[in-house]
């Protein structure tokens, strides 16, 4: 036997972690279950009941692929969105069209601006086709639209990075903000902007794009408000030259008939989305209160999630994740100090909250020792 | 404005063309229906009631991310190939770990063995990734084993691509025959050897390979025997340290929950895949009527389409397959000379069988213009 395929340079010099341990494998390492399922930003409103009626009748024409061209769901991303269809492109999910438009413009060596601690399944793409990542410090719980500019400006930056709101903070800019970003994008860097939390932002949130801008990309989600995530449906908007050049690479078979027929239909139910923002609303003040009784910070969100500064160090704050894991409360935090002083709690169901209210005050006596 | 991202050169240099257009995106330009679905190689037949039941049971934990480790499903796959957890990888279909093999190990300008005229997806990968394809002409209407080890022999080849049974012409080589390939692969060469549709196969196709040999990875799907197409279910089958690669680039959260509850539910029926490989058998057989009705000639199959030899060149295939097109009958053909002499007509239900047989006289007549 030989030794073995030949990896490239780039992928044999990769780490084998991965950029997030899934719910799952807590679980199965953990061997118990969830009494409250608040790590992921899942939404456990659940979709649509259209949504969930038109997954159950597509599971039955599942023998057919699904739409290569995701035709219809473009189109109705597009008449939503006040862009065209040729500005519009559907993928597995914004991780998947991370993946590619990463592809797309990252060689190895080329150098790409995100700030420090944001999502880490961007920085994986990054480090996965070679690129250097130069990373900017959150100006207090933000990120910073100015430093991120100027990095990229300084570095030659391919891509620059923004969520708003932001993971995994909760905190937000307003529209004007980032729409001063757009214009100070340098030539040749690409404006990444991350809206999978939009949904659930104040008025004033959401930035004007001209959707022929080359300068920016916005990407949205089905995976949060829609209450999908286990659909993979995720989309992009962009100017068309840039839209149309995923088709050179993607996986044009990749999207599922059943996602497509979910994500269509979830689409439609307006009202739908609207209980979800307010029953995300509800949870988000609970968990504030939950918070405040413990002697906690609950930090301002503008998301489906509530992330509390604990008061103290990094380690402290792992020390209480850990304690809430032993209790069968999944959550998560952020991972680079000074942000992982917190922890990041989901919008969660009121048996959930429930369970969180009845097992934090222990747990925090835990950590504190 | 900026004039936009600065792509690679890589993919600066590719072409925006689409490995295969969809039956959807088919059905679209010409504005009318499908009377017979048989272009795809989907299964008519449908996935296993068992399967649908639970994609519509996960349609509702649709809100919760798919399990990133594809767990359950890896293990139940494990155990009916009789090899462990860790020589299986699930992805996003056979395409979708194409995607990533190809991108583990071919970097611009590596050789790349294939046949002229054999899965065009697969080459989609190797462009899209900069490599070189060196293509071997089929021998008869066989891949050519020898010539392909051969090819990626002179050429250093970092991979080398056959299917068993083989898509487009239907053919099959014996187990003995690939297992005597593998043996001969060049050092430094990996084998893809791609069985999609061996569950058709007769009895004596499937090579035996130690799980742990690092010269070659089969791939199976669920999208031919198992009719789930549209739900994305590949997995691949290798050496533990080929398999683990993968995790360093795939889209961890890429499978969706649906698919996984489907796939590991259709795994668990065998009743159904062996009704669905006897429909298959009979339908190839009536496609062989039709075609011998028709004076053309149905090549073997081991797949679960027939490979019917037009008995003319590749101008007057095209024009069969555009008068059965104009007739509402999705058909497919082989892309290259001297193959492209045949149409390629998925087993299909009766009712789909009786369309083509009503309307080929007419469409062979008009074809002969």
């Amino acid at each position: 036997m030989t030794a073995g395929p030949r990896y490239t340079e780039t992928v044999a010099a990769l780490p084998a972690t991965v950029p997030f341990t899934g719910p799952e494998a807590h679980l199965r390492a953990q061997g118990g279950t969830f009494r409250a399922r608040l790590g992921a930003n899942e939404s456990a409103f659940g979709p649509s009941p259209a949504a969930i009626a038109a997954m159950e009748r597509a599971a039955r024409e599942t023998w057919m692929y699904g739409d290569s061209e995701n035709y219809d769901l473009r189109h109705a991303i597009a008449a939503g969105m006040g862009v065209g269809f040729e500005n519009v492109i559907v993928g597995e999910g914004i991780d998947g069209l991370f993946g590619y438009l990463v592809r797309m413009v990252v060689a190895p060596g080329d150098p790409v601006v995100t700030s420090a601690g944001a999502y880490p399944t961007f920085n994986y793409h990054v480090n996965g086709f070679g690129g250097v990542l130069h990373e900017v410090p959150f100006k207090g719980d933000h990120e910073d639209p100015d430093a991120l500019i100027e990095t990229a400006r300084e570095t030659g930056a391919k891509l620059v990075y923004i969520s708003n709101p932001d993971n995994p903070m909760g905190s937000w800019h307003d529209a004007a903000t980032i729409e001063r970003m757009i214009e100070a994008v340098p030539d040749g860097t690409l404006l990444v902007l991350d809206e999978a939390y939009v949904e659930f932002a104040p008025e004033g949130t959401v930035p004007r794009i001209d959707p022929a801008d080359p300068r920016v990309m916005r990407f949205r989600t089905f995976s949060k408000a829609h209450g999908m995530a286990g659909a993979r449906v995720g989309y992009g908007v962009g100017a068309p030259e840039l839209v149309k050049s995923f088709d050179k690479i993607r996986n044009h078979f990749g999207m599922t008939r059943i996602a497509q027929a979910g994500a269509l239909a979830a689409l439609e139910d307006d009202g739908w989305l609207l209980d979800v923002v307010r029953e995300v609303a509800r949870s988000r003040g609970r968990i504030g209160e939950i918070a405040e009784a413990n002697g906690l910070t609950a930090l301002p969100s503008a998301t489906n999630f509530v992330t509390v500064d604990c008061g103290a160090d990094g380690d402290f704050a792992r020390r209480v994740l850990a304690e809430l894991m032993k209790r069968e409360i999944f959550v998560r935090m952020p991972g680079v100090a000074p942000l992982d002083r917190c922890i990041r709690l989901t919008a969660g169901r009121p048996a959930e909250l429930d369970a969180l209210a009845a097992v934090l005050p222990e747990a925090l006596a835990a950590a504190r020792g």
